[in-house]
């Protein structure tokens, strides 16, 4: 199809009349870029269809007429995923957003996919059921934009990703059609599991509209305890006990180093629970069926690892209060933005066994390119993910190459993933050989030219097209 | 490539020699079919390979000369996936069998395609972890078929299906390359999931060698309690109670109608530890962290599901002999071949209010059309899977066809699934589109033709490949 970028605009504002579409100068700021800090691009247009048959038919427009489409949802990722690219049509699903239905009896919702992730959240609340997708954007992000990336979060090493809680998906396919898969049964392998190749795609291979969500019973307790432990070694000891002793319970363990422990308590000026400072620090999470029993065992099962000399000191709480002021600590990593400034963020993986020896080889290396880099580590370590956040104290604007180069040569070295949970988007891309095979990007790359042989859809992100010939964005 | 038999087999004596490759009259009976009842094939030739790499050998060949392939596990599939079609070549896993790695940090297991799926699990005991894949071939069936399968089983309501407890998948593609996607992380968005694609495909798009399985926990104590209720209204007033009151300790759900009651404790001779007869008889099982706690937790859930008039009787464990014992009960349709003679086996999947309204709609309809029509109903109904044994009692050999066609009809007029963990194989092909729309269909085939061009793995299994302009198997 040739690239017809004036009668494509003509048909998306026949077809998308007054504040459905937005061209040139009328397109806002918001929709120029994500929160990948990466330079703001203008989209030709924004298109905002209130139905998923509207974003199929703003697809087919743009297929039609040869003109790359960008998918926007809260535009919260970290990856350049849902940074526009010259010369695309921003296809934002901000205005199809809500709750279509809540059926109890097979616990599932089904939702639009540009319905922000905390109004999903409450509205199972209050139907009495819980969605354990949690992560600190949950205001903002959009759950197209969480199934398209297959977010992690606080609580997968119970519930699992974003992936284990799609039921169903619709998506429009980079032609515009619109592939209803809105299975409601937790069991279904007639076929191909289809929505599988969508979910974690970043909007590459389709664009997500309707999703069912399985939602699961509400939490009868919540138990928490911020630690202070001696070591690496007791993290992983703890996480070992806490897996045995608490078991299903075990809603999240997320570990904090003392470098990002002393920003969060010195300059974002969280309050620290616990006396004095410690070589690491654990948030451990579990929700239990009913107080008197579960309490009284979470109680039990801390004393025990306190005297085993697995933990130093705990704070544990009395209330919901106390937990949610714990997460505040967890939390605080919001604020870098304005204490720290500009810098870079990572979401890497590593077998739990060398997290430690990571976190030291990696500040050392910054260390040695950067004198005065400053690089703090937290995560959720009980998934084997961490993050870190860096920047060289001496510029102003973080050197994200140089930075990345280090950080990914030494995640290399430790045979783990450049992104556990964030994606690649563009942000990543060069360094995506560094976790995945040439044949596994060659068959990715194959499958891609399959669904989208213009090379259309979020064009330049993950992986190219072979047939449009496209290379590095 | 042209269809060259004769110099495919050549190649392959001489890339497999001695008992690595069996043809013609030396090919094993057991290679002629899998569990499906369908008329025995002979296939051209049985290559055992020993290694992934040998597999990836194997298929380079067959794709080189154009020969069609079918891979073979244990073969106690029930759909027919896994058996021969003319002219094929048999690619049996059974050499490539073992355990490569147990990693007790990551809580991982690296497992050979052909590993028989009971191996694993005792080797996981040993361990001190706990694999939850569980089903009633576990003694023969083969890791690989599971994982090509997507199977399901008894505790799909804890732990999910196989997809959840794959972390890494090595793979042939039909051409031959070897794709070693052996991650062992729990969280890894580094571009798209491609195991995801091979997952429950069936062997139409790759062929298992090795998978990194996540381990779990081992339980600390098992309760389960056998109960007897006054109708399928308090199975679903149970279930929900289980969900609240059990929460994740909940690993097993499984519902007994009475005419499969009258069968297994009747023809069968199962011993029922309840008296007299019910109008529903439901299996529940739950794991626990510590008996201490658990145990009596258990048993004050029963008193109140008992107390609130929800089950009318209940047996419950004392041990782990008294819970074999009412698994006993479940696993005796294992029998039904024996006692009940060639019948017909469905596996449904259907919106749990509507489970028995089925069961009434599809054994009336059968009698209506059969009057001499038996069918039996039970399942993993927490998962909202039913199973279904049907035959005619007027016929020796059940009418595939006319029982397959009342129940499918039935299945769709209900809103369900023809498959909900068996898989589509060659037996259930022809009703694809009674649960998948033409448009599902249709991006089916489109991604087959983009990884099997040829059209030669599996060939006329879930899906034809509309390059080679194959129809109906």
């Amino acid at each position: 199809m040739p690239l017809d970028t004036a009668s494509c605009l003509a048909a998306l504002a026949e077809a998308f009349p007054g504040a459905a579409l937005f061209t040139g100068d009328d397109v806002p700021a918001r929709n120029l870029h994500d929160t990948s800090f990466l330079p703001a691009v203008a989209p030709l247009a924004v298109v905002r269809p209130d139905s998923p048959e509207g974003v199929a038919e703003a697809v087919r427009i743009c297929a039609e007429h040869g003109v790359p489409m960008v998918a926007q949802g809260g535009l919260t990722g970290l990856a350049g995923g849902a940074h526009p690219v010259a010369g695309c049509v921003a296809m934002s699903l901000e205005r199809l957003a809500g709750i279509e239905e809540i059926d109890p009896a097979a616990a599932t919702m089904t939702v639009r996919a540009g319905t922000p992730l905390e109004v999903i959240q409450k509205a199972a609340d209050e139907a009495g059921f819980f969605i354990p997708l949690d992560l600190g954007a949950r205001g903002s992000c959009q759950i197209g934009g969480n199934i398209g990336t297959n977010a992690g979060g606080n609580r997968v090493i119970r519930y699992g990703m974003t992936r284990e809680m799609v039921l169903g998906l619709e998506y429009a396919l980079p032609d515009g059609t619109l592939i209803d898969g809105l299975n409601k049964m937790l069991k279904n392998n007639a076929g191909y599991d289809l929505k599988q190749l969508f979910i974690g795609s970043e909007g590459t291979l389709g664009i997500v509209t309707r999703a069912v969500l399985r939602m699961h019973p509400k939490p009868g307790c919540v138990n928490a305890a911020l630690c202070g432990l001696s070591s690496y070694e007791d993290v992983l000891r703890l996480l070992a006990a806490a897996r045995r002793g608490l078991g299903p319970m075990l809603s999240a363990f997320e570990v904090m180093w003392p470098d990002y422990w002393q920003v969060v308590t010195g300059e974002v000026g969280a309050r620290s629970p616990l006396e004095g400072t410690h070589a690491m620090y654990v948030l451990l999470e579990a929700q239990g069926l009913d107080e008197d029993i579960d309490g009284p065992r979470f109680m039990s099962w801390i004393e025990g690892a306190f005297e085993a000399g697995i933990i130093a000191d705990a704070a544990i709480s009395q209330s919901l209060g106390d937990v949610q002021s714990f997460w505040d600590v967890r939390d605080a990593c919001a604020e870098f933005q304005t204490v720290l400034g500009p810098h870079c963020a990572f979401d890497i993986g590593l077998p739990q066994t060398r997290m430690n020896e990571f976190a030291d080889a990696c500040r050392a290396r910054l260390k040695e390119d950067m004198p005065e880099a400053l690089s703090v580590y937290y995560g959720h370590i009980g998934d084997g993910n961490l993050h870190i956040v860096a920047l060289d104290r001496a510029q102003a604007q973080p050197p994200m190459k140089r930075i990345s180069a280090v950080v990914y040569d030494t995640v290399r070295d430790f045979g783990g993933t450049i992104s556990a949970e964030h994606g690649i988007g563009l942000l990543k891309k060069p360094y995506l050989s560094y976790t995945r095979s040439e044949k596994e990007l060659a068959l990715m790359a194959r499958i891609k030219a399959a669904l989208d042989p213009q090379g259309l859809l979020n064009p330049g992100k993950v992986i190219d097209t072979p047939a449009t010939g496209k290379t590095d964005a």
